[in-house]
């Protein structure tokens, strides 16, 4: 063995590296998945000593003075790779350079800090107190602002800049700002209009309940019509809907509830989303970064469109509705396929991010990144960010939370560090809609084939288009191969006001 | 950190190091779990990879130059250890030892030949054909001979000894064979009587099916009786019954059948009986070689005791019959403690070890651990084992299996080159009777209690003999301290004679 690997080029010894952090990292995915789905509660001791150490020898590996030996004989020679490979090793730089960015000491502050504050912030939420989660939380800012710093100065950029990145290779705050700012002028005017108008056409709501077991089998039933491979993947229940795994073994949940069974259909759908672009990540670089996913803007852009524009679709509705009634063993009005896409496309002035709208939910998401960029740059302090986030819902929602607990308590998202994530929702929401577009320009037959319960033509178009590429291009070439133009928030405004504001 | 760490002593690092090891085996059993359990079929190579890279994990510590020394240096300044620590390094140093000296290009042949041969050994046990199976089976014998040849020399014992140590510390062929000899002719006039017995009383059979769901209820609640800790264990299904994880996490199986409960209750006896000694062990030994089991002999003795000498008696089925009755929602005269243990004590000449009662079993081991001899020292060669096989049943039980499948194609321990493993399931039988008698001499009303569904006292007395104890003793230091002498086959011969034929 050793004397077969001489004979390998640096980029070639760097491939086996990072083929061991895939395989440690798809251990990580299934002891989380675990975790949330069947470990037993007194376990979470060993399991976090699992994760540290599994984490330990992922970041050994990339700080290794090896692999950095290794990146500069690469890219010296990149010339003799191809396209795959060499965006295989702008990749991994990409990995190094966050790797070795932050310091273990930082990095261990993060863990310790953010375990000590998600305690809490379940106890203030609990409680409805969000005084008790203060101070944990600046602690967590204050390594968040460290991490940031270091991060910006690798990468040359803002330290928000650095923190969007992260989840979303290339994302700057210039370009959100402007997206942001389309969104938060459109949409109020399409919530006022629908809302009155949905007023007007009330729909029929089922009485009674479903058994979780039905509703089990109505998703798998849906997700097999979608072509989601049982043999490498599992629908299982937890607490919050959440996919974990890679595409050689995908997991996904959903949380039922026998009183409102469209909620956890929503909540496979939007699972499945995420799975089938999983799923369809290329193959023959399965062990490579380049064959992951291009960051979790897209991501949720593909969870959204399968949740919100496909699953709250009339084509869809007249396909699932018989399925529904069979499964479940019901009938009456109440199951009618245009009475369950009304009740689907219901919008309300929720407070609630998780229980939003497809309209609505942007706008949870746009008071989030106000508030985040002041807590961050330090413009707003927590002890005034209570005050701060009802007078933000009072301007854009016309309502504000009576109790921290229905308002800036109830995201996990800031005490667990994720600061620069919120946005991915809404870039999602505007790539799901863009991606609609393309679809139905270039492919209309097959959104209407979904009516027959034929998906084939749908993820063929999705999985040539986006899914198939991997990590190969940046996100912004990525869109104006796929859809024609760069993340445009004038076709989600359009695509919202034909669907719930039809003339 | 690195500053503190210079402080510690040689014996410390090791602490530190073998630590990581048993972490990672802890994720090992959590992935072998999942794969029995409820991994997706297609997702066995991504499975292989990570199995692959955690035991490469392993051996990158066990080889390190870094751990000779230390062990070099710890075993030099042993004096300043206590007795704990001591028994700790001489584990560490076991482990070292068996790492070492296999060197890993063998490693790679033991995994690939087995990996195959246990392919092709389902095929040949589904086609009911040997000779599919022999030249694979050939292979691996080849592997397996190089391994213990190794192992042989580095422990200074023959190679066969070499193989049943991995399994059962310090056991040796001299020892197995006394024992052995006097189960061969201690065995076969109590199985003969037992059944002419037997034949005059005849038990009540119960009829119809017990659904799967209400005999894991059960399951369940008998083991919640017995102090199972489900805030850190779970019961599941599985092909076969197993225990897999470590005291933190332990996951146990069993097989459910609907027209036999009394399988399934079994298995749940048996493995729980293995998870008790597991959860037993002592917790400040937690991540160190010393806070291990002492070997699958002393384990399957106390899986053997809860299922055979607990599980089978009279005190148990006054226990249970009422929770059946309950859980099952059953009555009649099949369902009374005595037809329940008459039931469950029925002796029967069957082919398949599996499926043999508490009399039998050990003959069927017996078999096979002189066959695994013979065909270890070339004496028997693999193309004449199946007439050799049933040559061994028709003179031991009187009747010769018909077909492969019945016969030497029945168990996948020898593709998977488990040689030297068979024996532990008789020592454990024997094993379990002792510890019986150790039990009702000491504690006499421990035993009775089990009747009122008090299990504390028993469980108390394994908790101080022998769960709480690890590996701080060696195996016979381990049974003598417990119960008073070695192991004694006379001691199993009579418990089954009091038992089974009662004057």
């Amino acid at each position: 063995m050793p004397k077969a690997n001489h004979r390998l080029t640096p980029y070639l010894h760097l491939e086996s590296r990072f083929k061991r952090v895939h395989v440690l990292r798809s251990i990580t995915h299934l002891l989380r998945w675990d975790q949330e789905v069947l470990m037993p509660t007194g376990s979470a001791a060993i399991r976090a000593d699992q994760l540290a150490l599994l984490d330990m020898e992922c970041s050994s590996i990339l700080h290794s003075r090896r692999v950095a030996l290794l990146l500069d004989k690469a890219e010296a020679g990149e010339n003799a790779l191809t396209d795959w490979q060499r965006a295989n090793l702008r990749e991994m730089r990409r990995l190094w350079h966050r790797a070795n960015a932050i310091p273990k000491r930082l990095l261990n502050s993060l863990h310790s800090s953010t375990t000590r504050a998600e305690v809490r912030w379940r106890r203030a939420h609990e409680e409805n107190n969000f005084s008790l989660l203060a101070p944990l939380q600046e602690r967590v800012l204050q390594v968040v602002r460290e991490k940031a710093r270091r991060l910006g100065e690798t990468l040359k950029c803002s330290p928000y800049d650095a923190l969007l990145d992260e989840h979303d290779p290339g994302r700057q705050t210039r370009e959100i700002d402007a997206l942001f700012q389309a969104l938060e002028k459109g949409l109020p005017p399409i919530i006022e209009r629908t809302v009155q108008d949905q007023a007007e056409k009330p729909f029929i709501p089922f009485s009674g309940t479903i058994s979780i077991a039905r509703q089990r089998d109505l998703g798998k039933k849906l997700m097999r019509c979608m072509g989601f491979p049982f043999d490498k993947g599992r629908l299982d229940e937890s607490l919050h809907p959440f996919t974990e795994g890679t595409s050689e073994d995908l997991r996904i949940t959903s949380k039922f509830d026998e009183r409102n069974f469209l909620t956890g259909l929503m909540g496979v759908l939007h699972e499945t989303g995420h799975a089938m672009y999983d799923f369809g990540l290329p193959p023959d670089w399965f062990f490579q970064p380049v064959g992951r996913d291009r960051g979790m803007a897209l991501h949720e852009g593909m969870a959204l469109f399968l949740e919100m524009i496909v699953g709250r679709s009339r084509e869809f509705m007249r396909f699932a509705a018989p399925w529904m009634q069979r499964i479940f063993g019901v009938s009456g009005p109440a199951w009618d396929a245009e009475n369950l896409y009304r009740q689907a496309t219901r919008v309300s002035k929720t407070l609630i991010r998780m229980d939003a709208d497809e309209v609505t939910y942007s706008l949870h998401i746009l008071i989030r990144y106000d508030l985040e960029k002041e807590i961050f740059d330090g413009t707003l302090r927590l002890k005034d960010l209570p005050e701060a986030w009802n007078e933000k819902y009072r301007q854009r929602l016309g309502r504000a939370p009576a109790t921290a607990r229905e308002g800036c308590l109830q995201d996990s998202h800031w005490p667990t560090a994720y600061f620069g994530y919120f946005p991915s929702y809404a870039l999602g929401a505007i790539t799901a809609s863009q991606v609609y577009n393309g679809l139905i320009r270039e492919r209309p037959e097959a959104f209407d084939a979904v009516a027959m319960g034929d998906f084939s033509g749908l993820f063929d178009w999705l999985n040539q288009r986006i899914y198939s590429l991997g990590s190969r291009f940046t996100n912004h070439e990525l869109m104006e191969q796929s859809t024609g133009e760069n993340l445009n928030p004038d076709l989600f405004l359009s695509y919202l006001r034909n669907k719930y504001l039809p003339s």
